[in-house]
């Protein structure tokens, strides 16, 4: 029996095309995030078992995450999200950077879910945080840097939407209003968290198994339809609570002038489960009806530094998986092809005698950034120039004894046949030639 | 009680200077793979025990592998070394590609090691490998790539070296010349790889438990002394050896053409463990007595795509760990430093009604490839100053009611205090200020 040669279920083999779209996309997520003046970071693959009991939800604990016991007798975990790394990275150091933190790292992630689209075991997570930034504005800079990386790959507000709430708002609605308990808030929490994947009946029924009156009913079915902000806010002003969510108002009003008004929409049923964010929550959606799903969450979080015994440091952050975002970019045809390889120039030679200055002008041209590829072996043109072809090299060189005499060689252009001769020493006349800006 | 703010033991926390640092040493992996035609691929932290089980050593399964087993009962392991999830792709696919196949990968990696310098439990490997070239092309070229490497970092012969052998040249030594069994050869491999790290006398001790013929001794100790290839050619002839090892001696003739000689040394205790090499095997050393270790090991291997019922596809290829790299790299003070940022601008405000335009003109210069932090709320100029300082930025300005009214900001240029007035429309002439070629 021989073994199997597929990867691990719910991970991917990354072969040279899919992994030039990888970093192809992963080289956008640098850029925009640096654009933004955030830094890069990175954490361990594993870390103890106990930091993520501290932090996350129940379930992603009990059934979702990859944990074992070291030869150490450690409880150990493969990371299944970033959040709770970053946490620990910015208790040890927070005191020591000036603030705000503006922070993104590219990790990848292991959950043990059942492999369907949009959903593998492994993912690569994009995630950006900012720390210490004054109410409303880390949000806002946030919201920014997520919708930039889509719309620098040519989406917009056809393509997307920026699904918004406030925990602040539903912690109001929830205590203030319908007056429920600590008990009640939290099935409720998990109530809204499914409004949309129900039925109208199975929803009414789960409201009904919570709450008894039908005038509480009323105001939370009131809730639930609010589709605006500025519905929101008359909502919030008919039942007193609008000090309660005046966090969420001051950000809301930066909206417009921040250019992101218009890709946005209140959605009271977005709360992000029962995870660690206390304000401004988020999710942005595909709308295609074909792809509808969740591209992106995050939102503000008050506590996340408190497990480790430090002062409370507000953050806003966001994680976006590469699995989704491929199949949005996809769904819009928003991508290139990733099929050649590229390479400046492709060497060969005539005869085997001439192998030696085949590898000499080789690595003359890669000492000019030139991306060269050697074709080892006695060269017939024709299968050379179709290999050139297939790899999508940009020029090819056949070396002949005549070329070593004269110390100059010809180089024919791909793309048109076009051909330039160049000698040794005006590699710069075949960068032109070639049009090339590695930078 | 609080949790622990330090990572996992033998792990390591990337904080944003670090990361710079990691980053610059991948992207120099990156280029230098490129440039020599290499194409990238990865593939998943998690693989199937049996897949290790079939091509690893012994005591990597048992003592240093992450093993566990899934929800699902498989069992399941953390790549310890990328080379098993290379051979099960290229097995997969070797059909589909012309060769040869020129891959590389830069994977995180886990070993259950006793941490120590240079040994960490979780550390990145820069793995070239290539499959399908002619006899010696393959292992020159991979030489080329694994000291290029070194030598984009301004590293020459003076601080490394890279110690070279044939398994094929120790198989003929051992069963033709010291006419050994199996079982005893497969001892005396263990031993030569302990030869360095002993006493002359412990050394000697461990030779007389596998050998007890004096002269069967006396040949071993004379292959043991050999310090050259001209030498060890002599040797093969002197005990008609030579057509054995004729495929390394066809590859020792090309060194020179290919300006690796300087570098290269024959030692004839460099076997690559038990491992699957079955021609060219080598270390690459760094010479500096302080930090005297192996920064690179590789070699060429004919059987990998076996246990997959594939067809025999030669390779060659190496591994080129970030920890022993990063410790060469700083015993030679090879790295420059990484402590700041570098922003091309930050944007501060006088006053916080001005906050949407510093927002606005952020946006703007972002959509020019200007890397730009907001500095959020009213501005002391000094302490403004301070920070970009501090994080290293480029350049300030700072936005005042007549910025807007005129539509053009001044931008101070933090190296020479120097000052540039530019308009909305002219970004361009603030990037020549900058002197920015983002590419």
């Amino acid at each position: 029996m021989s073994l199997s040669k597929l990867p691990y279920k719910g991970t991917r083999d990354f072969f040279p095309t899919e992994m030039r779209k990888r970093d192809f996309i992963f080289n956008r997520m640098k850029k925009i995030a640096e654009l933004h003046g955030y830094e890069a970071y990175d954490g361990p693959m594993v870390e103890e078992v106990e930091l993520y009991l501290a932090k996350s939800g129940e379930e992603l604990i009990n059934e979702q995450i990859y944990s074992f016991i070291d030869r150490g007798e450690r409880k150990v975990a493969i990371r299944p999200e970033m959040t709770p790394t970053l946490a620990r990275m910015v208790a040890q150091v927070h005191r020591e950077f000036p603030k705000p933190l503006r922070w993104y790292a590219i990790p990848n992630l292991m959950r043990y879910e059942k492999p369907q689209k949009g959903r593998l075991r492994e993912h690569w997570q994009f995630n950006c945080d900012i720390f210490g930034a004054p109410e409303g504005l880390g949000e806002i800079e946030i919201l920014q840097v997520a919708s930039g990386l889509l719309k620098s790959f040519g989406a917009t507000e056809e393509h997307f939407e920026i699904l918004l709430n406030d925990r602040r708002v539903v912690d109001a609605v929830f205590k203030q209003l319908l007056r429920l308990n600590d008990e009640q808030s939290h099935k409720l929490y998990k109530v809204i968290d499914r409004a949309k994947k129900v039925s109208q009946e199975a929803l009414d029924k789960m409201i009904s198994e919570i709450i008894s009156l039908d005038s509480v009913k009323a105001h939370f079915k009131e809730y639930l339809a609010l589709t605006t902000i500025s519905q929101l806010k008359d909502f919030l002003a008919r039942h007193g609570l609008k000090d309660a969510a005046s966090g969420f108002l001051v950000f809301a009003e930066k909206l417009a002038p921040a250019g992101l008004s218009r890709c946005v929409v209140y959605d009271p049923t977005i709360v992000r489960g029962l995870d660690y964010y206390t304000g401004v929550v988020f999710e942005i959606f595909d709308k295609s009806p074909e792809n509808r799903r969740a591209i992106c969450g995050g939102g503000a979080y008050g506590n996340l530094l408190q497990i480790f015994n430090e002062p409370a440091l507000g953050g806003v952050g966001f994680g976006l998986g590469d699995v989704t975002l491929t199949d949005f970019l996809e769904t819009h045809k928003l991508l290139p092809e990733f099929k050649s390889q590229n390479c400046d120039v492709l060497i060969s030679y005539l005869e085997e005698s001439l192998e030696p200055q085949a590898f000499e002008l080789a690595q003359k041209l890669r000492a000019q950034d030139i991306k060269t590829e050697l074709y080892f072996g006695e060269a017939k043109p024709k299968k050379v120039f179709q290999y050139a072809e297939k790899k999508g090299h940009k020029s090819v060189t056949i070396i002949g004894s005549d070329e070593i005499k004269n110390g100059s060689f010809e180089f024919k252009r791909m793309r048109d046949q076009e051909k330039a001769v160049v000698t040794s020493h005006q590699f710069s006349e075949l960068k032109e030639f070639l049009e090339l800006n590695h930078g």
